[in-house]
């Protein structure tokens, strides 16, 4: 069974690389495309492609389908949402204001103090 | 010179490992650590975890700062919020509604169809 740290990781190690990022960037702004379609902006060989799209479909980022001689590439985007909550707990270190930033300081250390006791 | 794909590259490649996912989970919630504070809940040795400090050094994800023989660990947050707006681009597929989905798909279709013209 695959748990949620696993799952993780297969996100993000499918994240790694730019030519799979590019590949899922494409599949965001066209719903389908075969595989010829998506390896034609790479000036990798299809082979190549084809084990990106490997590496995203065990990850869970893509499904395939097979139409007579057409393998259709989609989107499967739920497992980056695990990816995205799992980075949103530090946004507060960008978007929040320096005051809220301080005030989670002082927070930090006063419960710190607290189970010092 | 290390450009932005790099960038999230080596932010992405940082964020595999569960291990570096709860040492960076552990200065979110904890402002400066020591290296051997960070390694404690960790069943692997202190090279081990020295090595994971590495790679989140390289990421820029951690600054470590030395005072006579104590290294304390610091949160650098700011590569992951390059990873966390890529993954932004996926979050309509979770957070909008299916008319909203239903009509970006409406859009590309007749986008798709103007451009075969």
């Amino acid at each position: 069974m695959v748990n949620y740290h696993q799952r993780l990781d297969r996100t993000f190690a499918a994240l790694v690389d730019p030519t799979r990022r590019a590949i899922l960037a494409r599949l965001e702004r066209q719903d389908g495309a075969s595989v010829s379609e998506l390896a034609k902006p790479f000036a990798i060989k299809l082979p190549a492609v084809m084990k990106h799209l490997d590496v995203l479909d065990d990850a869970g980022l893509i499904t395939r389908s097979k139409v007579g001689r057409t393998v259709t590439v989609r989107l499967s985007p739920e497992p980056m949402r695990a990816a995205m909550d799992w980075l949103r707990r530090y946004e507060r270190f960008w978007s929040g204001s320096l005051d809220r930033l301080a005030a989670h300081a002082e927070r930090k250390e006063a419960e710190a103090r607290e189970s010092d006791r």
